[in-house]
């Protein structure tokens, strides 16, 4: 089933395909009255670019949001917002190879599948490029929290990950791999290089971290904060894995190593103090107000030029190559994807808070 | 927000606290004619009830349930149903400290950040008690995917893992962890004796594999089958982490590691064959056709009777001991739970498909 | 298909057939906090509890409602209210002709029709039993709203209706119809008597106002106030028509005669005063800060004495004849459920309010 | 709040302001593989258009729908389906008298109570323009249910209803007015004429009618068929009045009146002759195989030339004259935005028929 639209009360319904004309957002139940012009999305859609080095694919695409409702002198009217994002360097004979054979790793079997027919130009609706979509909704998220900090930084890259005692946040955006670790970053650029040149990819991971969420904002099961975190980022093309917090280490851990211990809080304020954060800023699908943490795996782009055993859609045995403009390692961009979801759902998360408990 | 209501056309409700009267769920858009009774679902109940072996909470609860609604004859009607168990075996004096001070690691502070107020006997609404209703529920989820075969087991424990060389299907039910593994059944035992006798606590792993799913089910992006899975796994109480498939392991594989190869059928299906698995049966959103395999970390259980540093209601430091009777490794009983959340979202999902895809 | 929630973040869930064990209600994103208990709820019953006259149904039902979760303490935790009411006096053996035909008039074809199969015994979950759950989860909506007062009343019986220059709101209570004009009342007890004794059945109108209802709740388009009040009232069973303030009427008008015009507030109000109420309260969906106003069509009770013309299971012609015991004007009863449809919408439109505009 | 989706699981968002740049709809959760072009939406949106007689609105807009995702090589490919309408006549300096008073009848007072703002350019998002994207996602959901014909026309206009012995459904097409009886529309030409040189308008009452509906799509209660296309109805701008089939005349007639009888079909069909239709081809919620018949209650446009007494938004009292360019009748264009609503409603309920029924 085709579910494009994603939110409770704070609701994003995105559209397009790879190839199309355009994509974009609609964005529905944005409170009134706040500050928004393209100029507060576009520094967004910028971070996710493609073609701003070589370490990601070479499509140019300026991706010039518009706004063509919901916003009128300058502020948010509470009615929906729909964003545009026209398609600009389109290559569509690329993928001929793709329209009759499967790409394995890719959406392409699935697709037909289900629906026994697809957009096979660039992928489709299965394209990394809806992320563009979902980075200008999320621009939007991002007013309705403005006390909200939210940082997403590469931690791994093919199995490479960031020394955290290198961890310097200003290092973030001066590299192009979102990489807070300069010597990892410096690493990386061989690695991605080498990978890229082998006609291979590489997968990622992606941690993401946001400040100043109060406490008490989530439900206590199935639309719980992590349960929603999970879903947002779940639902972000080739990702595989999704940690809340210590997430599969908090496994390993015994129960009293676990649980996050409480103090009074040295700085007079009435909230306690948690001497760790295993919880990742969640405890009973609540946040606790410290930090909310989350860690999502991004497997390694499918789209690749080694050729690749698979079949036709006739059932025939066949090799495929990926020809196209691809990432080599789709999780670097995944960055600021993984940063609007996490706002996304803050911002509902905020309005329903709100709903319930006034 | 307080959502107590998860799918999108097959779906359910669950209602009830740890310590009040009863604990139930109303399961709502089930097909009609499916032949149910109260000893369909039992057995489902039985496999998780507490009580059954010193590896699990001591609370003794029959989870005895009553189908009250939407079953006629024998057979679904195709209106809601509603399954009730009734509570038998609180002790809700053993919470007295519990509405006092907050347990690290447990729901009680965020609840009264967001509520102000919270039923603290037995963790409320919090309790682990609550995936009794999943359970029964999940068990009329399994009436709708009769081809589908779930088996969840436990694959780790405080960080000893089973070796996949051991794996045996049958030792699942044979031991009371789960474990498909029966040397790592029986380092288990003393295991959990150990961290139970220490008054601590250990974390799990739960794979769960469901064979049988057809090709096609799910969605290109926000219901993807893996975002429904992932929001119904971290729905779970106590559980951190999710992964579809090679999960986390798959950002470290290489671009042609990772692409699960393809080819002709060999049995004379027109379903291709695939090489490997580590799509976990997921392409885009939607199921390929092999078996569905996820991974879910469960934390320590919280409730431990070491002492651990917190903070009263009132701000004031205090330690924390948790008497009441609790699972030494709330893992374990989780695998039902998965067993029943993969039906659940399988049982939606198939519906879903047959909306749009006829 | 079957979906049995109603509401948006204030939502409730019901259950249970005419002549199951027990009805009831899932009450979920109650605020916390609320002063609730099943003496509250009661009384609401009470209203609309059968056979308390010769003028509805003669099955005695005791209504006892019972709370099985969300409340500790006397108040709302916050989390799902579950509300149960048990069956007491079936007669299932009265229904064996309605197992092998059709009633005219009445769901039993559409039924079948759809799931292939029914309960049969009392329309099953088509029965205006159902009601007695809405009426509980209107109960706990009230306590939502309680700045708001929400009168229903019947205006018309068999297309007898009431003169408003008769209007008196302390005459609802005093008569068994919810009647206003205490003349009317009085003929209808004539009216009615006479269809019951002739094995007929009635229709009637019933009014809905809501007071201190502030400007500012409802949406725009797809959730607008009367859109939501709507679907509301025409889910009740045997409901074909709503109208909203002046209705059908309105259409009959000039625009400048149903424009409703304004004034500065003569009692020192920063809201303006309305010199008129065409538009019931709503304007663009949203509330106006005058009394909601709504008006609901019930039509005759299809179970009747008298023989009528059908269709057996199996096609052959027959006539049918309703045994059991039966409401002679359904829409009697149906004016509290109209006002607890009212609160419950009233309810989710406040809190939803709050979620867009804080 | 705000609320733009429709639907559940075929469902529509609509987007866009009456004097932004451009408005439009995104429908998602449509099959796939049904052939579709802007040639089979066009003249949907053609019968709505403004400015084609003096009876509507002055405005030209050629109203011509892009489709910019969802379609490939003229087929749906079951992704969403982005609609867009540029907005090409726009006279904004028309409204600054809107801006600082509040139009009685319209949404202004009730917009700028929610939102503390609004676009107050042509009514913003209140504007009837907004129906032009229904229209065009109605378009696409007539794609879904090819076997069911829908026509709507005018049956009242300013209380001069049609005689339904002169019903000609091919009169529909030749006079502006969407009228079935040539005599009728002759008088209505008079009439409107009148109202509109007066400064005035004129309300309406829309009739629709979908034939080919098999028995058995609905549900029992929340999503009743008929509580669905209430609120459908009810959302429309101007409406403020829903019947289903005999609908407040249901509630004057006896119970042996109202029951439609059956009879074994005479035409060897193994479904059951109907005498009557009082039902408008629902019972119980679900549909029974007759004709869906709605009717629907528009209220004179407020926007009039007429002085209307108000108030100021600083709360001074004034009178105001709404100039512009405004239908006399908006009823009238209602007919295909009433036909949109009814193919929307029930291609959502196929799609959920067949998810829970097969």
């Amino acid at each position: 089933m085709s579910f494009n639209t994603f939110g409770r009360v704070f609701r994003f319904t995105t559209w397009g395909e790879s190839h199309g004309p355009a994509l974009g957002a609609v964005v529905d139940g944005c409170p009134p009255g706040l500050a928004l012009s393209e100029a507060d999305i576009q520094p967004f859609l910028d971070k996710r670019r493609p073609g701003t080095s070589r370490f990601t694919t070479q499509r140019q695409e300026p991706d010039a949001v518009r706004i063509l409702s919901g916003v009128f002198e300058g502020r948010t009217t509470g009615t929906p917002i729909s964003l545009m994002i026209e398609n600009v360097d389109q290559r569509s004979k690329d993928y001929s190879d793709v329209a009759k054979a499967y790409r394995p790793g890719h959406a392409d079997y699935s697709y037909d599948a289900k629906y026994g027919f697809r957009d096979y130009r660039g992928g489709g609706r299965s394209s990394a490029r809806e992320t563009a979509a979902r980075v200008a909704a999320g621009a939007v998220a991002r007013a309705v929290i403005p006390d909200v900090e939210i940082i997403a930084y590469v931690a791994e890259i093919g199995g490479d990950a960031i020394n955290r005692d290198n961890f310097e946040v200003t290092q973030i955006a001066k590299n192009p791999f979102f990489c807070p670790d300069e010597a990892a970053a410096a690493r990386w650029e061989k690695l991605v290089d080498e990978a890229r040149k082998a006609g291979s990819s590489l997968g990622a991971v992606i941690e993401c971290v946001a400040t100043g969420v109060p406490a008490g904002w989530g439900a206590p099961l199935y639309a719980k904060l992590d349960s929603e975190l999970a879903a947002a980022m779940m639902s972000i093309n080739a990702v595989k894995g999704v940690e809340i917090g210590a997430g599969f280490e908090a496994a390993r851990l015994r129960g009293e190593e676990n649980a996050d211990r409480m103090r009074p809080s040295t700085a007079g304020s009435n909230q306690p103090e948690f001497l760790a954060n295993n919880a990742g800023g969640i405890a009973g699908g609540i946040s606790t107000g410290q930090p909310v943490v989350v860690r999502v795996a991004f497997k390694p782009t499918s789209s690749i030029l080694t050729p690749v055993e698979t079949v036709t859609r006739e059932g025939e045995a066949t090799d495929i190559v990926t020809k196209g403009r691809h990432d080599p390692c789709v999780g670097i961009r995944g960055a600021p994807v993984v940063e609007a979801m996490m706002a996304l759902v803050l911002a509902d998360q905020k309005l329903l808070h709100r709903a319930q408990c006034g």
